[in-house]
């Protein structure tokens, strides 16, 4: 009998792929984990969670690597230290509990498993802006359209550097949902759908 | 009230995409179309079928262009005036039916229609190579992986010669989809689960 399982999301900014993850392991029953891995990996490494919280989901920027790295990070940047840490946190979770992980490359990290669905969360342009103006506030449609390329690129820049793949590309994924479609809880359900017929679930 | 809709399948070469479109259309008991449009195509234009079928789903080759080519084609290649005649079908049906259509850019060509699903089926390339292999009784995993590579090549060339989208890509896709996940009747049951949503079916 299978005893864990993880469902992987990755998600383009202002997809809505946090809620829809958020939502999705409650609905499950199962934990969640997104920026709260930081304080893991800081109790376990004594690192400090602010300063590994500016490395979250960010590659090293080539201009301030070395910056600010405290004693003890001898070998590579703090964001690589992080990266390394986190991804043997996600691996140590991935054998003992079922959980929805949210970026940092963990559909990556966890290749060599069974027991994960590889899912990612996008939408067209339109749909993004409109989040994210509704979100933040924001009442001019291309301030947020450059707040989602600027999010995108760091997420890209930093998936693609610890895995040598194409971020949001196919490669990996088992299911690439436009969350537009069927709104947040439509592709809650869905990917929920999923999930039970691969992993046998109730 | 909605009263008809369409779900478009594009499909990797060895993924099972069009047996889990024939199915699905079956399933949702609403017509399935692949390379059947080329009948109605004919019979709307004259063209004969065995002309319009070496040049289904594949761009001109730029060597053999003007080859072939009989009286009244004045313009384009025969490749062109199919994709050209087959997209007003497409568009045709998607006005006045439910159906399930199989490449053909469908999903470009009804890009402007609003009761539009479009998906993409995708597998592993083991998955695909070990597909192949039962269905044409190859016995050489390299030979099966060598005609998978082709085929790909054939429908990439194809798809993005007339939509300027990267085949396989996301753009344009609301649904991406590894078929190795649930197999092929999974998949089907997915993708009706995603319809029935969508288009508030029963």
């Amino acid at each position: 009998m299978r005893t864990n399982y993880v469902i992987t999301i990755g998600r383009e900014y202002g997809s809505g792929g946090r809620e829809i993850a958020e939502k999705l392991a409650k609905s499950l029953n199962i934990s969640f984990y997104d920026k709260n891995l930081i304080n893991i990996v800081a109790e376990r490494s004594g690192y400090r969670v602010e300063i590994l919280d500016k490395a979250d989901e960010k590659a090293a920027n080539p201009l301030f690597s070395g910056y600010n790295i405290p004693p003890g990070f001898d070998v590579g940047t703090i964001n690589d230290k992080l990266f390394w840490n986190q991804s043997s946190v996600i691996k140590d979770l991935a054998q003992k509990e079922s959980c929805v992980i949210v970026g940092r490359c963990a559909d990556y990290v966890l290749r060599d498993m069974d027991n994960v669905l590889n899912v990612f969360i996008q939408a067209p342009m339109e749909a993004r802006i409109n989040r994210i103006m509704d979100r933040y506030l924001i009442d001019v449609p291309n301030i947020a359209k450059k707040e989602i390329q600027r999010e995108d690129k760091i997420r890209r820049s930093y998936y693609q550097f610890y895995t040598d793949r194409k971020w949001g590309g196919n490669q990996g994924h088992h299911l690439v949902i436009d969350s537009s479609v069927l709104g947040v809880d439509g592709t809650v359900e869905l990917i929920r759908t999923m999930a039970k017929m691969r992993f046998d679930l109730e």
